[in-house]
Parts: C-alpha cells; structure tokens; sequence
C-alpha cells in the first residue's frame, strides 16, 4: 500500500467532488444540461478572473491559448516586448516568432523578476512597440512578476498587456479590469484543480479592438469566433464537456472558500514551504520574488543531480514534484503549493523531502524543516 | 425519474468503466504511470487505425487536427481538392482558404458521396493540386465517401489524401495503411467512447516528408515537435490527462470486443436504424452512400420543424439526437449508432421516435419501426 501526493504545478489534485462531478453520464454539448453548466462556469471564471468581459474557454492546454493571444491580436511584422525570466517568456518569444511578429526579449536572470525600470526603459526605446506579453507567475522559476507595475507602464506607452497567467490566476490576487491587463490567461490543471485539457482566456475592450485589425490566421483558435456563441451559450467547436462540468464544480469549491481566503491559503502554504526549506539549509532560486504558486529550490552540492530527490520522493515514498528544465535540469526541485493543498500536503512533501536529503547524503535534523512550516502555520489563525 | 439516452454522433455515449478509470486521483504526464498510459493508448490507436505509423494525440477537438493536417503539410498558395458534401466538407475548404491556400472544391448535394467519376475529371483538370481532403464520413448528412476509391484516385495522380474519419475511425473499416490513407484524423468523443477533448492524426512517410518543406506557421499543432516526444512517452504540451487515460480503457474495450466485431455491430445498428425509420415511412437524407455512423433522416410535410421532434425527444423522453445544420436545419434528425450502443439503444430511439411521431401529428402504428429493426437484429446470428 503506498499512497500518492501530487505537488507539482500542474497537473494539480483533482478534488474528489470534482472527479466525482466528471464521472457522471456524457451529456450534449448543444442542449439545456450542458448550457447551464457553461453559463455558470463562465461565470465562476469572471469571479476569478475579476472581469466584467467574457472568459473564453478554449479545449486547448495553455499553449494554445498564449497561441491564440498571438494570432488574435496581431499584424505580421507587429513589434512587441516579451519578457523572458524562463521557459514560459521564451515561449511568448517563440510563438511571437513563429506568426512573424518582430519581439523585442528582455531577458530576465532565472530566479529573478523583471525589473519595472529596465522595463520603463526597454519600452522608451521600442515606442512602436505594441503589447508587452509575460508571465504573472514564470512556473519554471518559482518567481512572481509584477503585473500590476508591468500594466502601468504598458498604460502610459499605450501598448496592450499579454498575461500568462497560467500559474497565477487563482493562485494570487490579479485582478484584471482593476490593473488593467488586456489579455488573461489561464489553464484548468492548475488553480482550478481540473484535470489539463482546458486553457481559458479573457480579452480587454483594447484587446478585443485589435482582434478587428489582426491579419494573422487563426481557425481552431479564432477567438471572434468563440465570442460569437456566447450568447447561446455556445462554443465554436465541441468543447471537452467532461472537464467543463469538473470546472463549474471545482468554481462552486472555489466561492464556498472565497478568493480572498483561497489566496491568503496560498499565501500561507508558500510562506510555510520557504521556511521549511530554507531551515534545511537550503537556497530559494527566487528569493526576491517567490511565487505563491511554486516553490524552486537549489540543491546543495552534496546532492549533484536534484532528479535523484524527484525520484527517490516519488518511487520510494509516493510525493510526486517535479524538476528544473532546460538549464536548470538536475539543478532545482520545484513544489508546489496551489490548488487542493492544504498545511499537511506541505508537511508531507517536507516529510518525504528530510527522508530523501538524509538518504542521499545531504544530512538534514529530522523534523526540523517541518516545524518551521508548522511556526508559519500556527501564526496563521486564519489558516484552518 | 427520467433516464437519459444519447443517440448524438459526438459525444457518444461514455461506458461506465471508462467514466470510472478517469475518475481515478490525477497523476503527472512527465512520470511512468502515465507514460504507461500513453504508449498503450497510442499502440491501440495503431490499431484502430490499422496503421504501423505513430498516431499523435492532440489536445483539441477534431477541427484542431484538421488544422495540423493543413498547416503541416502545405506551403502558402498550395492548391489542394477538397470534397464538399457538407458542413465537415465545407470546413476543409474554409480551412485551406484561411492559412492561403488555393482550395479546388468539388461540391456535392447533400446525401450524396462524391462520384469517382468527377472527381477524376477534377483531378485530370488540377495536375498541380498536391491533395485531395476529404471526410470518410461526412456527418452532417450522413454520407459514406468512398475512401478507396478517393485514395486510388489520388495516387494515380500523386496526390496526399487527407482523411477526417472523425466520425468514421473505429466505425468501420478504414485501413490506413493498406488503402494509403496519408493523413487520418479522428477524435476521443466518437467511435473512442470518450468525453470530448482529445483529437488523433496519424501520417504516412509521404506525409511527414511534406512537412519538411511545409511554411505554414504553427506552433500548438506543431505534429514534428509531437513526434519528436514519442520515443519518451511524451507530449510537446500538457496532454488531457484524464481523456488518455479513458482513451486507454475504451480501446481496451475495442480490443476485447474486435475491431471487425465492431464494424459488424455498428454495420447492423445502422441497418436495423435505416430499416426502422423507412418502415415509419420516413425517407433517407442519403439513401445511396449511407453512413453505417449516422442516419439523417427527412421528416414528413406533416412535421414542417424537425426540432420539434428533437425537442419533445429530449424534453419528454429523454432521448438525445440532433437534427439538421445550416440549410438541413428543421428538415432532418439525425440518428447515431456507434460506440457505446447496442440494438436496444436502436429500439429505444425508434419507441421514442414513434410516440413523438404521433404526438406531432404525423400518426404510425406503434412498433411498426421497432418490428422492423428486431428484424435485421433477429437475422444476423452475429449480433448479441
């Protein structure tokens, strides 16, 4: 008997009413059952979203949904800033390549954010420039960016502001008409503890203004056209109906606990994790920004290859996290701490993570990293 | 108490083990007990679509592969033939128009298949079309195209057939490999029996050659990119988790039934549908070339709106079909009979049809089109 922990970002935990809410019989997706559920659904996404406009829900992992901000916006030969702190900025950069757009990369050192006056600074020189797309929180850092100074310097230079907020809507406070971000993103894997298979995607009145103008081609992804059927309750294609109706649950959990408190839960979890690691001894990769989505964390030098901690976790001990990709391969762990998590999935990852550290060779105290997660914990009166 | 009973051609009906196996606890695609799920869901596509080639599982609905099939394949001003016999044919023609392609159509009235014989002659007439795109089965109508006969057509005249069997893959015989299919295309909320969400393509070696000199831009649909994950077990993005894992149990399904047992069930349900509504004295959309996926079905002048039948099905008896797109709409229903269904998911729609029949003013005898579909399943010993 070995039981599993998922902490990675994505998948997140499926909660069992939601799995249990997807397994009900199929149902049409062009009759009064279905349409209900979209509308609600739909509706659930402008309370996280905390959006007047409509929220599109495309049947798409994330990717498609940065693809269709691309190819709904843009003019071929469209200058914009992408900002790249890891594998989701270059990935803006890529796929503004990709539909010949001219982008401009600030790139970002991994475990930092972006720095509004190196922005400010990037913007003066590209006046031409047309949007600044980025990540709210860059998943494979573990670093917050900061949407809301991002959003006022797109402002004043009059350009539109693309957010990846794959890992973040949900996650933290980001509310979208207040700060003014032009174009939301988000994933069903992630916040709202859906399985993948759902990107959804929000568009200022800007945005959708220069949906008119776009010249790049776009079908599956044709955003115009989702808008259409809304008010039929309608999508352009056949949507992935099982995970819509997991999502009009997993929201219905979401407003039962509130935002607020579903961010401070966040806030709180991620809090405990750092301290957790950090008294182990070891290094945050994003100390000046943390997310409150992911934690990364560098492993010492008595540990050469972080993948022998991910294996170990998951093979011996049942705690799935996950691992640092491209040049941060073998070199971070990243848990996270989203979603359906509560204090004792922390505990347990910090658990499974002192066993792994002392198997490996990096002696830890056991306990030690637990306490200081449990000192956060029992701080927080509001963390139940 | 009402029961619900799905008779729509996507989605179909999802069996209770397939709706269990994907309520189990979420697990990570980047970890072996997925890649385990993968690789056997990939190996029973293979299968199904009697293939040796790699079958790539998109995370889309069925026009998202349609797009990969055109933005893979060609080069800007490529001049392909495309068969139009309906609203899926339509779409091949839009799609070829929207990424600059030159799209030849052939347009064929609907509930009818494409006459070789023209297609010949179009094909003698466009010497440079690189393509012809086609459905195997054009589910708006009801219509089997004669795919060998298109495929035989095409190689004469070195072109690639693309092939949406979105409705057709699992629904009857349609060996890739053998017939020369280049491009097959299905999706997981058909034949598959999974909730919407995932779409499938597989290309031969011709086609994946093309896609080394296409110049369409795409990113999401990127099949190379898909490709080049396969020997991991991996997908270029996060794949619908829980639809893989449906996907694995219902080709399981298909495999301990047989793929000819299959076509022999879903050729016999088709046979004891037709039998049944013609005893009702109701007339065939598409009597030539009928569909063994779907029968669209005339109403009589004495039911001037189609949807009323569909409504009063649904409303009061709880029996889902769907009537008629564009110019078919209120003038025919639509009646599916493959994946998750047996003889009496016939019997029951054919009871439902005739108390709806009567109570909408067109008067038959009850069990009249029952009677006559017990007889089709009474003759083939085959069928349980």
């Amino acid at each position: 008997m070995r039981k599993s922990y998922l902490l990675t970002p994505g998948p997140t935990t499926v909660p069992e009413r939601v799995l249990s809410a997807m397994s009900r019989p199929m149902i049409h997706h062009r009759t009064p059952p279905f349409q209900t559920v979209f509308e609600e659904a739909r509706k659930g996404l402008q309370y996280v979203f905390q959006t007047q406009q409509d929220v599109l829900i495309l049947t798409a992992s994330g990717t498609g949904a940065m693809e269709a901000a691309i190819t709904n916006l843009f003019r071929k030969g469209d200058q914009v800033i992408t900002i790249n702190g890891g594998k989701f900025g270059e990935r803006w950069t890529k796929l503004a390549k990709t539909y010949g757009l001219n982008p401009v990369e600030i790139k970002v050192p991994a475990g930092s954010a972006v720095d509004p006056q190196e922005l400010e600074k990037t913007v003066r020189a590209n006046p031409g420039a047309r949007a600044i797309l980025f990540q709210a929180s860059e998943t494979s850092t573990g670093v917050k960016m900061p949407t809301e100074a991002i959003c006022k310097i797109a402002q004043a230079a009059n350009m539109v502001t693309v957010c990846d907020a794959i890992t973040a809507a949900g996650v933290f406070d980001l509310p979208m008409d207040r700060w003014g971000i032009d174009v939301l993103i988000s994933g069903s894997q992630k916040a709202f503890m859906v399985p993948p298979g759902l990107s959804m995607i929000a568009l200022s009145e800007r945005a959708w203004k220069m949906t008119e103008t776009a010249d790049l081609p776009c079908f599956y992804f044709d955003l115009k056209r989702e808008r259409k059927g809304l008010p039929k309750n309608a999508t352009a294609w056949t949507p992935a109906i099982s995970l819509v109706i997991g999502l009009q649950e997993s929201i219905q959990m979401i407003r039962e606990e509130g935002l607020e408190n579903v961010f401070k839960r966040h806030a709180t979890l991620a809090q405990a994790t750092r301290a957790g690691v950090t008294a182990l001894g070891l290094e945050l990769l994003a100390r000046n920004a943390p997310s409150d989505a992911v934690t990364a964390v560098l492993m010492p030098s008595a540990i050469p290859d972080a993948k022998a901690v991910i294996k170990l976790l998951r093979d011996k001990h049942g705690v799935f996290i996950i691992g640092g990709q491209d040049e941060l391969e073998g070199k971070i762990i990243r848990l996270s701490h989203f979603g359906y998590c509560d204090k004792f999935d922390i505990t347990t990852v910090l658990s499974g993570l002192e066993l792994c550290l002392n198997e490996l060779g990096y002696p830890v105290e056991y306990g030690r990293g637990v306490a200081a997660a449990l000192k956060v914990f029992g701080k927080s009166p509001k963390e139940s």
